[in-house]
């Protein structure tokens, strides 16, 4: 899987090279109602979709392939999706699917699109209300990653992302990890800083990726934190109280955290670093020992998982990650007591 | 793209060697409502959805998401698609997006899935009216071909699947152009002939195929016939009179022989050899001067068109093929007068 990334805060410029680099036919911008306000002035083809986790549905699909029937999109067109992960997904998909697919290029507005969603190319919406349930492996030609649409985020934004950017480091590199830790969402973004931070965080998932491109292996590694995350994710949603994904991915790290130290001595002072920061920063989850059932179900139900046990991947320390890590319910429900000690919930 | 191909009359046992083959949790069987009673003893998992190309639909797709969602299909899953082209593209795109991808085997009941539809990665529905406008390219892991569906089907299917054979003929080999030239379809099959015929057909479309899985330029040779084929397949749809998909491609593909020789010297004496076996077998397609507009227009609709130009694979000799050559409007007029001289209508 070959992409072409490219880090720059003049997207402008960037997206008018690319479209100049194919022999395209026409350009079609796809956008949320947000992202849609970004692009000025207004691109002669847009293709506008209702924003949010909740319209990431194949009705929103269908209105995207029927825009594109409706602008004469030819497989020789070019697409843009301009948006957080819901609008490169889905967006993704709709144009891998087009016409057996059309080129098309990724434009993360979010902190979390830039460093999770946007590269990869996994793609796909929601349906019978489970999460990414269809999709496909397509990935963008380019994509671009800025910092310039960052200063609008609200910071609750900035964090979310900013989980995963924690997770790439502790897969790979004990320097960044600990610089990472050091971060102060208080202060107004060092755009220079930033950007490096984002390509330092893209380059490890995409080494991962390049080695793995289907998920077979290695890639699970990218799963840290997600496994018992998307568990706390699902809980608040149940009950009618979402919380950003990227917070219930810290909350996951951390657990996770506890677990590698429990099942493969993962050093007790990193587990404490980490619960430290995200303790300060992501507040806790509010659940109690009556959730931990609801918790485990959840989690034997992630896709990764398989013949009803908990899988997920953990570390040996930072930098050495180990996948396919089949969980007892005891291990589950021991991490579970710890972190809520750690939160102080 | 790696596809394994497996040429047996023993269905049964290749494929229960393929479900043993990988640690599947279970396997699916997508059949429509003809092929499904090919299977006996029924599977205990099968999903039929309705047969005919008016059915491969959006809403046939969700139909099959949510049979796998319902029997509890995972990404560890093995379906097994058991039908003509329709099914093998529409169980195939079902397949390759659910969970971003379950493994999936292609199962051809007919000569023209078993040349075509099956092998190759191509999937897809139709939609908006377009055929084939959503897929994606997803090659099925394993594809059985054999003949021992082809006694109880329709002449006419045969013939239809025939007409591909010949093409792929056309694109590589004399001898095998010429041999197939001889074929007369009153007679019972030969199971071991023609399952060497098979074997020779696919051979060719693989080996163009693994060289430009993408369709981005010698793949598309494969479309010889299919521009004018397609163009008289449309027409005859709009007069509510469709016709088999492979008579519309064997008048495209003397269509195509008459421009080849017309552009690049293409021996007469293979376009008469040709005309006269079509015309033997395929009766001919009644138009008159009236309908060239409208062919003309079909024909620069076709997805593999651009600028409002006719574009198309054409032949310098049989076996020496050229990609992306542009028509006039006066080679096309010239060439359908030729083509109704030689049909006789």
């Amino acid at each position: 899987m070959e992409q072409n990334l490219i880090f720059t805060n003049d997207v402008a410029g960037a997206i008018e090279r690319l479209e100049n680099s194919g022999n395209h036919n026409m350009t079609v911008w796809i956008a949320d109602t947000n992202t849609a306000r970004l692009i000025t002035p207004a691109p002669p083809r847009l293709i506008t979709i209702p924003d949010g986790d909740d319209n990431k549905t194949l009705d929103t699909v269908t209105r995207v392939w029927d825009g594109m029937e409706r602008l004469g999109a030819t497989r020789h067109s070019l697409v843009v999706n301009l948006g957080g992960g819901m609008v490169t997904d889905l967006g993704g998909f709709a144009a891998a699917t087009f016409k057996r697919g059309v080129r098309f290029i990724n434009v993360p507005t979010t902190l979390l699109g830039a460093v999770d969603a946007a590269v990869g190319g996994k793609t796909g919406f929601n349906y019978n209300g489970l999460k990414n349930e269809v999709g496909a492996f397509a990935p963008a030609s380019d994509v671009i990653i800025s910092t310039c649409f960052f200063d609008t985020l609200p910071v609750e934004e900035m964090k979310s992302g900013f989980a995963e950017v924690l997770k790439h480091a502790m897969l790979s590199d004990r320097d960044e990890f600990l610089r990472l830790l050091d971060h102060d969402f208080s202060r107004p973004i060092d755009h220079d800083d930033m950007l490096e931070r984002l390509r330092r965080s893209v380059q490890i998932k995409v080494d991962i990726v390049a080695r793995d491109p289907n998920e077979q292996g290695e890639r699970k590694a990218l799963n840290l934190g997600h496994t018992v995350g998307h568990a706390f994710e699902s809980l608040a949603m149940q009950r009618g109280k979402p919380v950003p994904h990227g917070f219930a991915i810290a909350w996951g790290l951390v657990t996770e955290a506890v677990l590698s130290h429990i099942r493969l001595q993962f050093p007790s002072e990193d587990v404490h670093r980490l619960g430290n920061f995200v303790r300060d920063n992501y507040r806790g989850f509010p659940f109690t020992c009556d959730d931990y059932d609801e918790l485990l179900a959840l989690m034997r139900h992630d896709k990764k998982s398989r013949d009803g046990e908990v899988t997920c991947s953990l570390l040996a320390d930072i930098g050495d990650y180990r996948i396919d890590q089949t969980l007892t319910d005891d291990d589950v429900t021991a991490a579970l007591d710890i972190l809520r000690d750690l939160l102080g919930v």
